[in-house]
């Protein structure tokens, strides 16, 4: 009983979170054109950045510091992603120069959505917050980088994430 | 390590969104009067209200049904609190007629600010939201009410709710 709804208490914030920033969208500018969508993108990118820094400074406040690039990502892949998304990344691939493939194949914003097509087209709603998170801890770790997501079949994901060198 | 993250991550979702919802009142107003503010706690409340639906549903769904009143209150105050804020209410009274008290001398969302007396005049934003959590939860146990906070001694906080009777 405790665990399920452990389990579910980010998700439905995180649900309600987007359906708050679409809704006020919406009760601006009635029906959403594609730049409208961009901006909601946008503030949920950006909120889960804010709480990407947060987070990952009280979790790596007593740690030692990272060996490397790869040593850091391991990190997001492994610890970060079991707190915020209870699994770890299933996959980690990496050309070694500063992309990085991570490939979640049940990711939990997702698994409550219908697997249905229609849902595809929503994804990036459901996508923005979680690539912010990224963004905002690898920022706090000294990475500036750039994060996109995209899914192919349901609930299966994966973020796109590239080093921005200086 | 990952305890502190755990402590946390709800505290960091629940700061952003607070002060999402009062930038985005403030770039379209300005300052904000006593009606702005007003709007920012009904917003934050009815965020809370659907996530308390839907996180009680979960908890109790293979629950036996409640005796009464005062057994739904009890849950809200041991499992509900802990679940939510990680300890139980401190103490609760009730008039038996429907009012209830319910004091948190450590409040979780207050315990990160400053106790100075100016934030005080702050608390009422960083409580809207758990006045709604709380009157979800009832509304979703088949009791509504009328859920209200107050702080006089930061962080510890009281809840009052009082049942509307039809």
């Amino acid at each position: 009983m405790k665990d399920m709804a452990d389990e579910v208490l980010f998700d439905f914030l995180h649900m309600e979170m987007v359906s708050h920033v679409y809704k006020e969208q919406q009760s601006s500018k009635g029906e959403l054109d594609s730049k409208d969508r961009a901006v909601c993108v946008s503030i949920l990118e950006g909120m889960g950045f804010r709480v990407g820094q947060g987070l990952i400074e009280r979790m790596t406040r007593d740690s030692p510091s990272f060996k490397d690039e790869l040593d850091m990502m391991k990190f997001i892949c492994k610890d970060f992603w079991t707190q915020v998304f209870r699994k770890q990344i299933d996959n980690l691939r990496t050309n070694h120069q500063g992309t990085y493939v991570l490939q979640d194949n049940k990711f939990a914003l997702l698994a409550q959505l219908s697997s249905g097509k229609q849902y595809l087209e929503d994804a990036p709603k459901y996508l923005a917050y979680s690539c912010g998170l990224v963004r905002g801890a690898l920022s706090n770790l000294g990475l500036e980088s750039v994060v996109t997501a995209e899914v192919s079949l349901m609930p299966s994901c994966k973020f796109q994430v590239v080093i921005q060198k200086l």
